[in-house]
């Protein structure tokens, strides 16, 4: 159900996919192998397809954290647009080649000091990854294997399905009011969604980062593992959903999530004014700066 | 809360409620002992009213699996519509007749080879059943003596009150996703409005079945008793809501399910279409007959 | 995030805040210490504020319930815009100073035997309360000492936090159908964004009064402590939350809990017409009568 008011974000021939496109041809000849892996890989992105099971990985392998740059966000519109449109392909499941992070969230370092035009372009970018993910046709199942605040919490959220390591110190979260900055209404309602009103608005007030096992409690993740079984969970869970017919899998979960893509799609030049008066505001940029600073004293 | 849009249904007298409906006339004479209890049958179902408590049972008496087809849909709103107008009636329990299932859902046949005529009346019927259950001014209380797949759990979840028998054999969900077939986005606010957000949509995804004691686990089920106990149960769950105040409490219920079931009324004929158009695909006719020869199959 | 339609309250010069709304001055010549705890006290209402910490007490004097009459309501309103209005509060804690009750809620005597004018004017007053708490820029954080029925819990429901003295004699609810009345949409909006649509549906309609500890159960009070440890526990909850930006905080919450203000604020006159109306019923007056004799009858 692919959401009216996407823009297509091809802008690069996609590495496969061309052939899926088409309608469907005579059989393969028998002497003709497919290859059971196909993978392709940007700089920020590895994703492997296995062409038996239908089920793609999506590795991010940004170090050191992740960081949803604009960069990254486009490669990975990218990539789920691949997938989307590539018959071989039905579920994807999104992880992290990074060691102990899934994904930082949002870069400050597009939201400071660069120009209106600039904000407009990383804001856009990062509604069109929700909208995408959130909206996507394709089983999508998070294998959370490292902390996740912020927008790398709204990744897993927009997800069918979460499966985190059950390590403690990985922790989970809208963490943006601890920044003293304000998670935008589309990532409240995926919030709200998942873990219901009451959690949410305490959640989102405090700037909460859940610890995996927390997060389990209460829903925001659905299950956590050992993380020499992520993997195995993450393809076990995968093979369950696979087992329902696509086309009424699809339907049900437009019905659930039309709601909230529709809202966001039909205020989408509005949020991103928002986005743009609330981060050239003169404090907003100075708490950002220092947060940075901090981060900087704190690596080296 | 009768809502407005629902049809007049009474389309034969009925067996009793004609002087319900009129305007109460003076105490009936000492002399003259009133029937502790009134029964009345058709077919499919079978009512009794105990006048002493004001509690009528309607027992689903449709072998093999009670599903529901446009006779049993049609004596259904006939029998709650009497209920609904019988001043002695202020609660129904609703049972099971046949061993080990409650309801098995809507009749397959209703949907399989038939007239776009015929598809209409049947879809108007199932909308009925629920606009009149889910709206009923009476508490609603539904004994879950067996399994309740798809328009089975509807009847229950559109209840004010869910007793299942503890029994894991038995299942209650809404499992149309499994059939290849959507559930209809009011079977989806009844089910959101119960079970919350989250476990609806994954619930739904999957066209999970639920075993009664998982069901109970996260509320699609109020509570699980073993099977002996399960009429007393619902007679005392019964007798705590009937000494709420009936004006009092009938408000509150609809100030909970209006919106529900206005987004019904306002898009009543657009569903109707809806279904015809999709019930009429031949891939859709193609799933449902090689299910139905399946379940033949299976029976001999 | 003032909503807009509240109307200004300030009738009377506030008792301090004078200062504080007015642009921030030179900082304060070291010889002249600020007071460490002012306080202000009617009727009613008794008025701590910690300037230290940023955390007013306000403490509910009105014996022998706490009942919110007119008077009571006056009081609160003006109470809290004052600390609204004063920079040196970030933070509220609400708590009885009478014995085994927090608030029994309305007061009956407001609403037997009055004008209609009356009846609107007190309406416009429990309107005013739960607008200004419900959407204060504070944290609030409700220290639950007794029972607190009808709109004593709406009191707790509209805090950002709620702890209750873990005694299962103090009940707390909305026990409206119990008393044959039905409470007003927006009592019910603020009561399923904290405990979700189906606790709501059966607490509403049954009139629950639950004791504290099946109310921590289902998320309607977010923690239970001994009644010794209540208000240590409140001051710890609420430095965790001003340890947050208060502009991110309160954009968050605001955008949490604006579609219910602004639903009341966009049905303000009629919610007072259907009050007015159905409270005028003499069918409502003689149950409010027959009630209000039980309580006399209870006391004496």
């Amino acid at each position: 159900f692919c959401p009216p008011g996407v823009l297509p974000l091809c802008r690069q021939p996609p590495a496969w996919g061309r052939a899926a496109r088409q309608p469907p041809g005579p059989p393969q000849p028998p002497g003709l192998p497919l290859a059971p892996c196909r993978a392709f890989s940007n700089s920020k992105i590895l994703v492997e397809l296995d062409e038996s099971s239908g089920v793609a990985t999506m590795k991010f392998k940004s170090p050191p954290v992740n960081s949803l740059s604009l960069d990254f966000l486009t490669e990975f519109c990218i990539s789920l647009e691949k997938l989307e449109n590539d018959r071989a392909c039905r579920g994807v499941i999104f992880t992290s080649a990074v060691p102990k992070i899934f994904s930082s969230g949002l870069d400050i370092t597009e939201m400071c000091g660069k120009s209106k035009e600039h904000y407009a372009e990383f804001w856009r970018a990062v509604q069109e990854m929700w909208l995408r993910l959130y909206g996507s046709n394709m089983v999508t199942v998070a294998a959370v294997n490292g902390s996740s605040p912020a927008g790398g919490c709204l990744i897993a959220l927009s997800c069918d399905y979460r499966i985190m390591v059950e390590n403690p110190k990985f922790s989970i979260g809208l963490n943006e009011a601890q920044l003293g900055i304000v998670a935008p209404f589309w990532f409240k309602d995926t919030f709200v969604n998942v873990v219901g009103h009451r959690v949410a608005e305490r959640s989102l007030q405090l700037g909460s980062l859940h610890p995996a096992p927390e997060a389990h409690r209460f829903g925001l993740v659905d299950e956590v593992v050992p993380e020499e079984k992520l993997q195995e969970k993450a393809a076990a869970v995968m093979a369950q959903w696979l087992a329902i017919p696509d086309h009424a899998r699809q339907l049900t979960k437009s019905m659930m999530r039309k709601a909230a893509l529709d809202r966001l799609i039909a205020h989408r030049e509005e949020d991103i004014q928002n986005f743009i008066s609330f981060i050239s505001k003169e404090s907003i940029q100075k708490s950002l700066r220092m947060y940075m600073e901090m981060l900087k004293k704190k690596k080296s």
